[in-house]
């Protein structure tokens, strides 16, 4: 009928998007603009069964909210952590942020779950993509994203495509090294800079500092039954901490060290931060480049994310991008 | 004349190539096959000045050889440390590694002084063009070369090309750190790879040792008055001087966790290491990339270079190519 014509005419076309994080698992219905319409979050289960299992049912709550929210659905882009083949879809290996997560074809239950199209690639990957149609990164060639959250992920943009690499392990800018030794890491090595910026690194220090009673300073307001993060320890610092000062400075300087071996090594354009401790490292990463970079990369500029939700952004980006051009 | 022409068709076409190092400058010509049918060694003058002359000096006699030698000079290649513009063919900057290297245009006194087209590019950069058009990266897509020489050069093929960065500063792979601290670097910086696993690097702690008479080992053969280099380490430590093997040991962690960086960020297929060093480093490089990288990383294979000149070799293929494209 002429009614339906015009209700079809009028829906938005829209991404399912999901991410798949060291903490949560989220699902949103993404319009084309990049708009989130509506999110969902839960924490990400310890199983791989848990895991998938929630995620198709809260993927199929979307599909079904997106008919009410007359958003049409072309696919559904996954941001996972850990190495991935986007080309099968597969998640290829995992550190233990995300456990009995190696080998674990995505495409094909959610494909067959929803009937939909399904795109799949590495979260900081996707955060990269997101950047390029979305952010700061749209019509730059060159440029390089890190996010910082549980882990630290990150995506490279040369020539305005991913690098992905030979083993698909391009851009796990997490772990960069800048020790010989320093603090282990969930990928089984020492010295990565996710073992000294990332949340669960800064966590894992004011955990141990308030363990030796050395993190709450007069005034601070730290409730006993609160859990101890990262925010503590910034506060800590700000309120005139020095233990807790000196253990971002050193976060600091090592998230410093490792973007100038990116500079050095594909030095793009700008670089990215996201995340939630973007904005307190952009200043002092800017600092440690113009420090310890060579002359000709000083003066590359570090940037913080305007977006919302880099990953899932991104990860709606695949969907986006590749479903309107095939499809449409 | 008849014979004349049959001369001029019997010439091979050649292109003459120059070596700008931290220790030597040097001269050669090269043939299309990538065999140096001549070259010339001078150590490297100090001064802007005199290592300008004596480049000339030595191209115009290598100039003069060809014609005796049957081989056509279709143009300069010129392999320099430092960061280099290839399309204005200027030195942009250099370490002191090479003093007075700064803000050089190199393309125009060559060019003119000997009627020739001129192609410069960093020494590391050349060393990958080699390896590209004569040798273990012949038809590898994706590959990363590693030259030890005073210092430490690299070059980073991705999709057949080389990766010259937004400010011509990629593949400074010699500056990468693998320490917030560790030793000064000729750069001005300190904990990159050049400064614990270069030649200079290992001289310097050979000369250290031996200053706190802990180098020379019974039976080791050692002249007062010859210079002390990094070989006179490699041979104290194979006689079991356990500070010497200390030495090396620390200088190879650093080389392949910086090479594991690599790994994580640009994920090639192989790794190809050359210079004088390149064989003692090849296998603890190896054992550290299965030790410390990411499982989707550790199968990554190292290769020696199997050229005898890879800045040589590089330097003439930007001629070969590039000229043999155009002029032919
Ligand atoms: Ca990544
Ligand atoms: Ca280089
Ligand atoms: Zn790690
Ligand atoms: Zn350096």
């Amino acid at each position: 009928s002429i009614s339906q014509d015009i209700d079809h005419i009028l829906e938005t076309q829209s991404a399912l998007s999901v991410d798949l994080g060291g903490t949560n698992l989220r699902v949103a219905i993404v319009c084309m603009k990049g708009n989130i319409v509506k999110k969902y979050t839960e924490t990400n289960p310890k199983t791989y069964e848990d895991r998938i299992r929630l995620m198709l049912k809260m993927c199929k709550d979307a599909v079904r909210d997106a008919v009410s929210l007359n958003c049409r659905i072309l696919g559904v882009g996954i941001s996972t952590g850990g190495r991935v083949n986007p080309q099968e879809g597969v998640v290829l290996h995992s550190t233990n942020l995300i456990q009995e997560w190696s080998s674990v074809n995505l495409r094909t239950p959610v494909s067959d779950a929803l009937g939909l199209p399904v795109w799949v690639d590495n979260d900081g990957n996707c955060a990269a993509l997101a950047e390029r149609k979305f952010g700061h990164g749209k019509g730059v060639e060159n440029f390089v994203t890190i996010i910082t959250g549980t882990g630290i992920g990150g995506g490279i943009i040369h020539q305005n495509e991913l690098i992905h690499g030979s083993t698909f392990c391009a851009a796990e800018l997490g772990h960069i090294k800048v020790s010989l030794e320093g603090p282990e890491c969930s990928c089984g090595s020492r010295g990565c800079i996710e073992a000294y910026a990332s949340g669960m690194a800064l966590q894992r220090e004011a955990k141990r500092l308030n363990d030796e009673d050395m993190l709450k300073k007069e005034g601070m307001d730290l409730k006993l039954s609160e859990p101890i993060t990262a925010a503590h320890l910034i506060s800590a610092a700000r309120m005139g901490n020095s233990k807790a000062d000196a253990v971002l400075h050193k976060a600091t300087t090592a998230l410093g060290v490792g973007i100038v071996n990116i500079l050095h090594i594909v030095n793009p354009t700008l670089v990215i931060l996201s995340g939630v401790l973007a904005s307190y490292y952009k200043e002092p990463v800017q600092r440690i480049i113009s420090e310890r970079a060579l002359l000709s990369a000083q003066s590359i500029k570090v940037f913080t994310s305007a977006l919302e939700e880099p990953a899932l952004l991104g990860a709606a980006s695949m969907v986006l991008d590749y479903a309107t051009r095939r499809t449409y």
